[in-house]
């Protein structure tokens, strides 16, 4: 994978240019693209910009808005749609002087159905969605930074599936301005990279919070909640077994491990991401549903068809319940610096039908905290498997302090 | 003025057709349209939809998408721009049976520069703004429904202004999908229409929420409290004229009049309002001041300038101060049934060149909190003066019928 840092650093130093950056990851993009099928559209040229990122070339997700490149939501509803002006995400890391290589493919308005993309370790299987796009064009090694947004687990799991550092911060951190929204309480922007340590600079950088490009914690004394979201069901083995890896080794390092028993308010608000979304889809899909039924994508038909059930007082129910979540959530977290778990069920599943499964992300996504995952380990089949770290609304130099710290000591993956 | 439920009435009793309602509305804009200057763009024909709302002729303020009709903003750099699809609350409005009869006019980008609309009580003065349009369409008689949106006042203002009722419904009651952000934590989309009880009416069957088109209050023995928001200043002598009328009406039908001190929370929450809408508003406007500052309406511009200089802390800031408000809120409004203040500092400007001020809107907007105005009196000038009522998150249902209930013991303006 490419660093951020360390194309920035040989930046400074001169080693190269910042066109010679971007002319690097033009042939990655070249080589591998064909395979991965990383991208719904690209420019011509990628031409370097002016600013702390200048020569970094950044995937962006499908369904936000660009005025010089087709905006197509991963849809034939929107094929060719060229909307008149760049989303605010975007207009942030342009005034960085990073440079926008191309459109991510996503799963059709960021729901299930997959995207065409590879999961560039295994090109058999799924690369997770619904920003399958910019985690493959990371882990490729074609671009070092992309933008992905998250409503269940579509930044984390992704990442995790292949084995690239993710970020979904603090609810509303990265403004929505030009996304498709497809549920607005939960829709968040988020950023991969080839680590938590580049992860840090670009989300600093990009919205100009320089405690964002956090030192790595101390991990000597530091407090890691593990919360194994029983209201979720059982993860894979595979799962499990980066978890405890990624205890031993925070405990190897001086860190305290506490178990977290998790609240009722949290597992209610777990469940309450059903009729949450379902009702805010119905109606931020409503025109694509009402006039394009038959065109949009089966899975997605189908949850409309279904999701066209849940009554306003459901919706009011699930809002109230989401309220005592994120309350409840302010002690869960105030138990401990940061909290770990499972960033999705287990390795990538095995076929390009399904993008997996977002149970382990939906709740913090629902409570607006951030999330970060960093890959730990190989499953049975090869692929990577990853944890996420996550800490109370607003933390999120915390929770990049903390995954700094620790994936230095992970192996590497690749 | 027309009255939705009226239409509706005679529409169930065979005196007219939707059809012919439809008409009416017709031939109402063409006799005021070129005097008024209500609509940025109309269809070539209004045709009547099928459901509870047919029959009824709507105008969408144009920062909301619609497929069908350009969506200009208010602005050159939006000149002819056609969206792909139409923002969530034109597809509710569409589903009700309800005819777009045009995209009303907004002041660009729903900021301060003034809309090229009249006041139909008088062509020399303001409408009002940002929703401009939407409120001088109802008020001419053109059509009986409207669609605006308010940030710090832009529903409640060029209601009150034009002598209209108008409702900002509680924070994301009618969801934001497809209408252009100014400031995404404020937005609230509402309506505007002839009566209180047609906003109920209207509101009730575009959300699905029955309860909305509540009965009239019982005012013997309801606890109204009045606040004067001390810390925005104050207002001129008709709009204290206005509320002292109104207060005079309530007690006389027997309700109970509770003077409320303002707590230091809201008064904070007041003066937050400025750095929230600022940050906000350079990221949602990023691209716009990027590419076409020159094109920026001059006031707007203006703005944008300085608000740039807001610091994501400061940002931050006013976010924390915002949720104290609104825990504050909770008991604040705990104390009554409903609120009562001032919807705008007086009688319409006695100019085209500014829209008025919303410092008697801004904390109630920032709170979330449902505002109805209704006009009481005419002032000095002429001009509709009108208070607005208010309740908690939530509580639109007791708003509206309070506002039932006092409406009918005014007497009318028009």
């Amino acid at each position: 994978m490419q660093s951020l840092r360390d194309i920035l650093r040989r930046i400074a130093a001169g080693e190269i240019t910042a066109a010679g950056a971007l002319a690097l990851s033009a042939a990655r993009i070249a080589e591998s693209e064909s395979s991965i099928l990383a991208f719904a559209s690209r420019p011509a040229e990628l031409a370097a910009g002016t600013g702390p990122l200048a020569g970094i070339a950044c995937g962006v997700k499908d369904i936000i808005d660009t005025a010089d490149l087709p905006t197509q939501m991963g849809s034939v509803i929107y094929e060719g749609w060229r909307p008149r002006s760049d989303a605010a995400v975007v207009m942030m890391l342009k005034a960085t002087g990073a440079t926008v290589a191309g459109k991510t493919h996503t799963t059709a308005f960021a729901a299930s159905d997959p995207a065409p993309t590879r999961n560039p370790h295994d090109l058999g299987a799924s690369p997770g969605g619904s920003s399958a796009g910019s985690a493959a064009g990371v882990a490729a090694g074609m671009i070092p930074l992309a933008i992905g947004t998250q409503t269940g687990g579509s930044v984390i799991r992704p990442s995790a599936y292949c084995g690239v550092a993710g970020i979904k911060p603090s609810y509303a951190l990265l403004p929505m301005v030009g996304v498709k929204p497809f549920s607005w309480s939960l829709d968040t922007l988020g950023l991969m990279a080839a680590s938590a340590d580049d992860l840090g600079l670009a989300l600093a950088t990009i919205t100009g919070r320089p405690e964002l490009d956090a030192t790595a914690a101390e991990l000597k004394g530091l407090r890691i909640g593990v919360t194994r979201q029983d209201f979720a069901g059982a993860p894979e083995p595979a799962a499990e077994a980066a978890l405890q890896r990624f205890c031993e080794i925070a405990t190897g390092a001086g860190a305290q491990i506490v178990e977290l028993e998790s609240p009722q308010a949290l597992s209610e608000a777990f469940h309450a991401h059903v009729p949450l979304q379902g009702y805010e889809a119905t109606q931020a899909l409503a025109w694509e549903y009402a006039e394009h039924r038959e065109q949009i994508a089966p899975k997605l038909r189908a949850y409309l068809d279904g999701a066209r059930s849940v009554t306003p007082a459901q919706y009011d129910e699930a809002r109230r319940i989401s309220r005592r979540g994120r309350d409840a959530a302010r002690a869960f977290f105030g138990q401990v610096d940061v909290v770990v778990s499972y960033a999705a069920p287990g390795e990538a599943p095995d076929t390009l039908a399904s993008t997996g499964d977002a149970r382990f992300n939906r709740l913090w996504t629902l409570l607006g905290v951030p999330c970060l995952t960093i890959p730990v380990m190989r499953g049975p089949r090869g692929l990577p498997v990853g944890i996420q770290v996550m800490s109370g609304f607003g933390a999120d130099d915390r929770v990049i302090a903390a995954a700094k710290a620790l994936e230095t000591r992970v192996e590497p993956i690749r």
